[in-house]
């Protein structure tokens, strides 16, 4: 009997949630601001990547929206590093969400730049929620294994450029590139798949070349 | 007016769910099962560590459910490693519930022994659910940094035991093991933390140790 009202309710949850991504979106454009959602599990490094992108973007102004669970460890780093950061505590949730984005967007006051939405570290449920942005950038590492693409399907489906972290620990590994890449390649034919490291630095220039473009575009 | 009824059937779900959770764990504890479920976010290592148990449990008979989000590539390794498996995909959802582990369980038949059941790949949504289990195994690794305890709080708080894996990489990261540890006893005074390596086999008879005198007790 509650089954059918769930998926109704879920249903518009999940209604109101892209229409209000449609918002944010339309709302960043308008001021020259190009939103990069980051997601990926874990421990893979979005916040040093976040940190390397940030610092090889140079003059072009950026901001940051970090989600987690609990703590501020990462805004505390990234505060600390002249970032203009605002935290996300979802205190349990998942993923990030539109309406909490449109919050902390509205807080921020952006005028141009790059805004890096750090989503939670999960490798399921973000990839399923828009939150305004103009690009989904995937980090995977390969301390994770080469078969995270045949089983988190959606996240490398829906990656406008997956950065492939930890390259520096790839001698030390059995993470197998072709595998990894045709299982890329069989969800995703157009996302580019860049090598780095944040230890040696890595990739990050090619990473920013894209981001640039995008800017551009 | 949609918020006060998601709520009322999300607690309907969660409610069931336990009651059925406390179900199998009778049944399984009935047929001189124990039941393990295995915890931790994507690449961390929860079937290596699964095949290294096993191995070195001996004569301890021991099955398997394994889920996953799509793919049935750790069932296809655990079955040609001759473990008696069965494979759960989930289709999207990011953590296993006990009306589907119920179904499993049945479909196994169990006498005796230990059933472990490697949940999805996700360090957030798993540690919310019973699914009928005796231990909650979390598997941490080196190479995911030693902030997860406080970026993730519910696994680590909820854990019986601890593997923290990849200890092999110990020397090639930053990783702080008494920042790691402080965390993890904020949360949890009991659960032993084991340092393993699916690589070395470093740690696998200390928590075999912990398994048997579970089993015994």
């Amino acid at each position: 009997m509650y089954e059918p009202k769930e998926i109704e309710i879920m249903e518009s949850v999940y209604d109101k949630n892209e229409e209000k991504a449609r918002q944010i979106n339309a709302s960043l454009t308008a001021s020259g601001v190009y939103a990069v959602n980051m997601m990926g599990a874990p421990g893979v490094g979005k916040t040093s990547c976040l940190i390397k992108l940030i610092r090889a973007l140079g003059d072009t102004a950026c901001s940051v929206i970090e989600g987690d669970i609990e703590s501020d460890i990462d805004t505390q780093k990234l505060l600390s590093l002249g970032v203009n950061t605002v935290q996300i505590n979802t205190g349990g949730a998942c993923h990030l969400d539109s309406p909490v984005i449109g919050e902390a967007v509205e807080g921020l006051c952006l005028k141009s730049g790059v805004l890096f939405i750090e989503n939670i570290g999960n490798l399921v449920c973000p990839a399923e929620f828009e939150i305004g942005e103009h690009a989904k950038m995937l980090i995977s590492a390969v301390t994770e294994g080469s078969d995270k693409p045949y089983k988190y399907p959606l996240a490398f489906e829906k990656a406008d450029i997956i950065l492939l972290n930890k390259c520096d620990l790839l001698a030390y590994t059995d993470f197998d590139e072709d595998f990894f890449l045709k299982g890329v390649r069989a969800l995703n034919k157009i996302a580019p798949v860049v090598k780095v490291s944040c230890k040696t630095g890595e990739g990050f220039d090619e990473a920013v070349l894209w981001i640039k473009e995008k800017i551009k575009a």
